[in-house]
C-alpha cells in the first residue's frame, strides 16, 4: 500500500464543488480519510450515505483537526465566517486551499482573518461546475480534464502550493498558475459577465405583461442562451459582489458596445451591425474549435 | 395512391430552413415535385445530388412556374428582390409563403412590390433552426415538435392560410396563428435580442487585449451561451434591420435593467442583485419544465 496524497481532507461546504472534489479524490485513492462540515446537518447526513464524506462536524473548529488538507468549499460571502471559525485549530503543517470564484477577495478575507496571509494558504478556483448545487449534484468525474487555477501569493510555502496543485491533478485537472487578480479579470469576462447578461435577460423578459407567451416561443437557442440563470443566485450575488472591482470595468465595456449596436441598429447602420457580428463568429468559432 | 397535398412546390432558397422543409415534406409523401431556385447553381446541384430537390433553376421567374406552393427561404434582406423577379410568373392558383424572422418587413415589402397583400401569400415563420446554416446541414426533422407561427393578414384566403398551415403540420409542427406585429415583438424578446446580447459579448471579449487567454479560460456556460453567437452573421444583421422596431424597445428595456444591475454592484446593494437573480432563475426554471 501506498500512502495517499491527503491522509485526512477536511471539506468545509459539502455541495457540487467540495463534494465532487471528495468522491474524485476518494476514486483516485489520494485520500484516507474524507471529514466533512457545513451548517446543514441533514446535507452531511445525506453526504456520508452517499459515501461522499466519511464523517462530519458542524462545527468547522473541530472538523479541521488533524487535517492535513482543508478546503474551503463555501460561497464567497461566507468564507471569512469559517475563516474565523477555523482559526487557531489548524495544524500548522495543514494546507488551506478555496474554490471560491473571486481570488483577490479570499486574500482580502484571509489577510483581515489572519492578519497576514498564511503561508500555507494557497488559494485556487476550479473552471468547473454546472447550473446545479448541492451534494446530490457531486459526481467523481466534475474535473475531469478541466482547469483548475492555482493563485499562488508571494508569501507562499511552495511545499504548500505543490501539495494543492497534485491535489486537483489526482482529480484529472490540468492545473495552470495565475497571478489572483489577473484571474479576477479573466473570470469576470467569461463568466461573471455571462451570469449577470443572462439573468438580466430572463429578468427583463419576465418581468414584461406577456411574459408567459413569449417563454411559450423560446426556442432552443434562448434555452442555451439562458442556462446560467438556472444557477445558485445566491452564490452568483456573492460573486457579483466580491469580484466587483474586475466585473464593473468590464460590464462597462460591454454596454459600450451594446450601444453602438443598438444606435447601429436605430440607423440601418449595415457596415457597423455585419463587421460585428463576423468579428464574433469568427472569434467564436475558433475558440470553440480549439 | 392519395393525391399529395403539394403538387409543385417552389423553395427559393436551399439552406437550412427550406432544404429541411423539403426533405420534410417529402419524407411525409405530402410533395410531388420540389423545383429549387438560388443564385448559387453549386449548391442547387448539391441539393439535387442530397435528393433534397428534384429540379432547379437559378432563375426563381422560371422556377415558380406551375407551382402550386411557393416557399420564400431567402434571408430577409433578399425578400424584396426575390417578389420582383416572381413578380407576374406564378399561377393564380399558387399559394406563396415565407419563412423570415420578422413578419412586418416582409408585409411590408409584398406590399410595395405587389401594390397589396396578395390574397394567397400567408407570411410564416418556423420556430427552429440551428447554428448550421446550408443544404448540406438541412434534415427532415427539424420541425418536429416544433412551433410554426403562422400570420394571416386581413385579405388573406382562408383556402390559402389552410394550406400553408397543412404544410407545415405535415412537417409534424406545432402550427400557431398570431398577429404579425406581436409575432415580431415576442421574437424580438426571446431570439433578436439574445443574439445581440451574443454576438456583443463575444465581439467585446475578442477585443480585448488579452482575448485569447480569456477564451482559453472560458468554461461549458460560456460555450452554451455564446453558441447563438456562431449563427450566420449576415442573416443576423438582415433579421436585427427587419425588425429594429421591435427589438429597439426590448434592447432598452435590457439595457436599463443592465444598468440597474450595474449600479447594484457598484453599490453593494445586495437586495436589488438577489430579488433580480432569484425572479430571473424562478422564471427560467418555470419555462424549461413545462
Amino acid at each position: 500500500m501506498t500512502t495517499p496524497l491527503i491522509n485526512k481532507l477536511c471539506v468545509i461546504g459539502v455541495g457540487l464543488i467540495g463534494g465532487s472534489l471528495a468522491r474524485a479524490l476518494k476514486n483516485a485513492g489520494a485520500v484516507a480519510h474524507v471529514v466533512g462540515s457545513g451548517r446543514d446537518e441533514a446535507n452531511l447526513q445525506r453526504a456520508v450515505e452517499l459515501g461522499v464524506i466519511d464523517s462530519y462536524s458542524t462545527d468547522p473548529s473541530k472538523a479541521v483537526v488533524d487535517a492535513d488538507m482543508v478546503v474551503l468549499a463555501v460561497p464567497l460571502g461566507a468564507m471569512r465566517t469559517v475563516m474565523q471559525q477555523i482559526k487557531g485549530h489548524i495544524t500548522y503543517k495543514a494546507v488551506i486551499t478555496d474554490v471560491g470564484s473571486a481570488k483577490d477577495s479570499v486574500i482580502n478575507d484571509a489577510r483581515s482573518v489572519f492578519g497576514e496571509m498564511p503561508v500555507n494558504f494557497v488559494p485556487g478556483h476550479p473552471i468547473a461546475g454546472t447550473e446545479q448545487s448541492g451534494v446530490e449534484a457531486s459526481f467523481s468525474e466534475l474535473y475531469d480534464k478541466r482547469r483548475v487555477i492555482v493563485t499562488p501569493h508571494e508569501e507562499n510555502d511552495n511545499d504548500a502550493v505543490k501539495k494543492v496543485k497534485a491535489m486537483w491533478a489526482a482529480c484529472g485537472a490540468e492545473v495552470v498558475e495565475m497571478n489572483p487578480g489577473h484571474h479576477d479579470q479573466i473570470l469576470a469576462a467569461t463568466s461573471h459577465l455571462p451570469h449577470m447578461l443572462a439573468y438580466g435577460l430572463v429578468d427583463t423578459l419576465a418581468r414584461m405583461d406577456d411574459s408567459q407567451e413569449i417563454f411559450d416561443f423560446a426556442a432552443g437557442g434562448f434555452r442555451d442562451f439562458t442556462r446560467i440563470a438556472s444557477s445558485d443566485p445566491n452564490m452568483w450575488h456573492d460573486i457579483c459582489l466580491a469580484n466587483h472591482a474586475a466585473l464593473v470595468p468590464v460590464l462597462e465595456k460591454f454596454s459600450d458596445e451594446l450601444r453602438q449596436l443598438a444606435d447601429a441598429v436605430r440607423n440601418g447602420d449595415s457596415d457597423f451591425i455585419k463587421e460585428t457580428f463576423n468579428r464574433a463568429k469568427q472569434a467564436r468559432d475558433k475558440f470553440c474549435n480549439e
